[in-house]
């Protein structure tokens, strides 16, 4: 369809276009601003129905809402502001330049603007900064008929009807109830008698991963979220919740890679913002690097008699690293999934003993017929084979214990990963590695 | 809950401990089974209302699954496997062993069979290996209230009712409608009026990742299904899609750490399967660091005039890794979240290149002064400066065009991650380095 708009773009035939846009799904609409320039994209955004226009807006990338409140008029932005969810209001906020929205809040009523404040107040990995304010709420002494008929007065405008929350007179959640039980109950039936009362609930303040684990682990579509008094104040719903799911995997990976989790996308971040993120581990670990190096000089001797021993560092270095980064990537995604726990500490560290002797032995044969058939040299060969299989166990065992030393002490495991733990690693390694050298070789 | 029903387990409060047990989130109930022996396991799935058990056990870890179809009677087999979904009843069968196997299907019904067949054919990536068959489907010529009649009907057994499908003859699916259109609707309403005509669907034989990011676009709480005759034959749930989405990260993760993907969770894959997944790419790295080696054995007669040099092999290779692994990390996943595309390639590199080289100058200048500090050598500081700016430039170059080319030619872009990218980044750096290093010491 992509292909057939640009086309009526081009020749005008905007009459047409609308009857195609009317038809197409809003994230469709939205990803096809990407291929639209700046002229083209107000066209297009004039040309969607006004109700469909604001939903269209929310799933634009920032880059492209901030185009277009450029390009809107007031009246527009009004469209806009009044017509979508709350926390998709927080979010654009979040994420404009301060004179983006200056214009847009200048279009905000005066009470939706006090409940942004009180969003905006939520810390922003808080489950308050993840929910909306639409929910349908009912009474217990209500019959399903007129759960119905709340449904429906209020249901245009709610982001998910399918859990319906019973709130006593102090807006306490006392209980839930489903569409589908609505549906299969009598109308004459009391809320009462068919609201299920054992609730799932998080509190504004819970963490957003916290949230993200509830939604995996009990399979809801929303979740309600109560303050301090156990009133509900907002639901998250499950769209919502994968978001934040994606972005905290990809604070995991930025983290494994010794990187400061970044809180825009790849390019909306500034190269310096880059590079500032990437720094400081960068730093950290090239001179910790200084102590492997300190320990190569101190065996001077040792490589000034035989200088090829100098040639296996980068071997010996490297599957040490790799060794690390295997076992630790399988441990830290382990305990982010609660398939590892704590009390599998020895559990998981025999395991890691048993494949690291498995590994080592295997490397240790390929190696040692390699150097054999190039060098002609047992004993070499048994020097980097037995330091090859020091260092496999080694790394596999670091890899286990501090992710999990770190999860025990309230740390983020992620940051036990694969650079600090080559470095550890490298630095142990070289040092077994002449060990061995100067017994076996005797120099 | 945890001491409370354990306390009553020991002090045979059977009574109480069913009381409580109905009221629990069968969810809890599954996590409860983890802290209990076997004795006990059996004893508080007979306590759990036939209702409830056999959803409880589909959310039983396979371990605890496999224990308890050992100790169950034919008779309680047969309430399991009649009462759970069909892609449950596939995930059962593929996860346990034969002799396990054979005792379900012995219980299962001779046309449950029949199904349970035809969706163990369908690939273990595609779509149709995720869906369940229990959907509600209705005709275009039905009324909102007979619609409703329907679900009442056919709703107890069903995953999801909250979207339902609209079908003409042959079964060719015509138009969705979802319970909240059937709720604003009028009661008189055709179905062909509300029903929604632009259907996103997926075919049964469409890549599970295809599937995954067609929920997260559209935010939907249920996708249906079609075969090649574009006929409904099931439909997957938004639960559903998070486990895979998971499982497709975990998988991302472990590639990118030079691992071929587990089938299995960590524990229950053996430390052979762990060392075999491992081993190959180890093998291959280590190999490949042979080649560094021949680099630094060549220039065996400069660090023989300066054994220094050797010292600073650790810091550069590391460095070098390190900055490897934070770019192609950013691009992979950045990449796997359509974040970045293709058509990026040369805004991504020439954004590497401006991080690369404020980067490279910031680690330029804190290792200079180190070494004129340590070691009084400008020469040295700026032999090494240069290495490290040049390494760092080329392994964040290459962390980015390596996952875009492997994009490009349609191989996993996580399999260009941190541990091959690495081991050509070591090659290169130590070759840079030594060059440098004799051009401007003279050695």
């Amino acid at each position: 369809m992509k292909e057939k708009i640009l086309e009526l773009l081009e020749n005008k035939k905007f009459n047409e276009l609308k009857q195609i846009l009317v038809e197409e799904n809003i994230q469709d609409i939205a990803i096809l601003f990407e291929e639209l320039n700046k002229e083209q994209i107000i066209l297009v955004y004039r040309l969607i129905p006004k109700d469909m226009a604001a939903e269209v807006f929310t799933y634009l990338e920032p880059e492209y809402q901030e185009k277009l409140i450029n390009m809107l008029s007031d009246e527009e932005i009004k469209n806009v502001v009044n017509n979508i969810y709350i926390d998709d209001m927080v979010d654009l906020i979040e994420e404009m330049p301060s004179n983006v929205v200056k214009r847009v809040l200048k279009n905000v009523k005066q009470e939706q603007r006090k409940i942004i404040n009180e969003f905006l107040n939520y810390p922003s990995d808080s489950a308050g900064s993840m929910m909306t304010i639409e929910f349908v709420d009912l009474k217990e002494n209500m019959t399903v008929e007129q759960a119905f008929q709340k449904i429906k007065k209020i249901g245009l405008n709610k982001e998910t009807i399918y859990t319906c929350y019973v709130l006593d007179m102090s807006r306490k959640l006392i209980g839930l109830v489903s569409v589908r039980d609505l549906l299969l109950a009598e109308k004459d039936d009391s809320i009462k008698e068919i609201m299920e009362t054992n609730i799932i609930t998080v509190n504004t303040l819970d963490d957003k991963e916290e949230v993200v684990k509830k939604f995996e682990k009990y399979d809801f579509i929303a979740l309600p979220v109560v303050d301090k008094e156990e009133r509900l104040v907002g639901i998250i719903t499950i769209d919502d919740a994968i978001d934040v799911l994606q972005e905290e995997t990809t604070e995991d990976f930025e983290k494994m890679a010794a990187m400061i989790p970044s809180e825009e996308t790849y390019f909306r971040t500034g190269a310096f913002t880059h590079a500032k993120n990437r720094i400081i581990w960068l730093l950290v670990l090239m001179l910790s690097a200084a102590i492997t190096g300190e320990i190569i000089t101190y065996y001077e001797s040792a490589f000034a008699t035989l200088p090829l021993l100098v040639a296996f560092i980068p071997m010996i270095m490297g599957t040490g690293g790799n060794c690390g980064s295997q076992a630790s990537t399988l441990i830290i995604r382990g305990l982010a999934m609660d398939e590892i726990r704590l009390k599998d500490f020895w559990r998981a560290l025999f395991k890691e003993l048993k494949v690291s002797i498995i590994v080592g032995l295997v490397l240790f044969l390929i190696n040692g017929i390699r150097i054999v058939v190039q060098y002609n040299d047992f004993k070499l060969a048994i020097v980097t084979g037995l330091a090859l299989i020091a260092t496999v166990i080694l790394a596999k065992l670091l890899g286990c214990i501090l992710p999990m030393v770190a999860k025990k002490i309230k740390l983020d495991p992620a940051i036990m990963a694969a650079p600090l733990i080559t470095t550890i690693v490298d630095t142990c390694s070289v040092l077994v590695y002449f060990s061995i050298a100067v017994v076996i070789m005797g120099i």
